[in-house]
């Protein structure tokens, strides 16, 4: 593995939790007034989008990642709607 | 090109734009109490991340995806800033 794969690995790791403090905060604080719905749901059809590239390329780096995002993506809808 | 390419260019291109109604409804409705801040600062560090790795491999199409989503998170943390 190179350092470039690394990095890459690396970021992708960090993509699929870049959604977990909003997630986070919004569930303890009990208020999601602030948040754009249409942002999760733009994201939500995003990763279902990439989840499919992921496996017609047979790629689980990419299934996995956008799967992990579009659970946080669900629960962030989920939330708005409760916590609106 | 492929219907495999087409499927991920229009996944990359609306990605680049997941960002764009939350700093369009934080912009218009000057609140973001229920904005997580590391949220956006761990996106920043990653698209930053991520632009290195687009550059590494000269890979144009992850450069600036990365780019225009890095502008978007540091228009949120200076929103958050602005507004919390």
């Amino acid at each position: 593995m190179t350092g470039v794969d690394i990095l890459g690995y690396s970021a992708g790791a960090i993509t699929s939790l870049t959604f977990l403090p909003q997630v986070i905060k919004t569930w303890k604080e009990k208020s999601a007034k602030d948040i754009s719905l249409l942002m999760f749901v733009i994201a939500a059809v995003n990763e279902v989008m990439w989840i499919v590239y992921g496996a017609l390329l047979n790629n689980w780096v990419i299934i996995l990642t956008n799967a992990i995002v579009l659970a946080m993506s669900l629960t962030m809808i989920y939330l708005k709607f409760r916590y609106k």
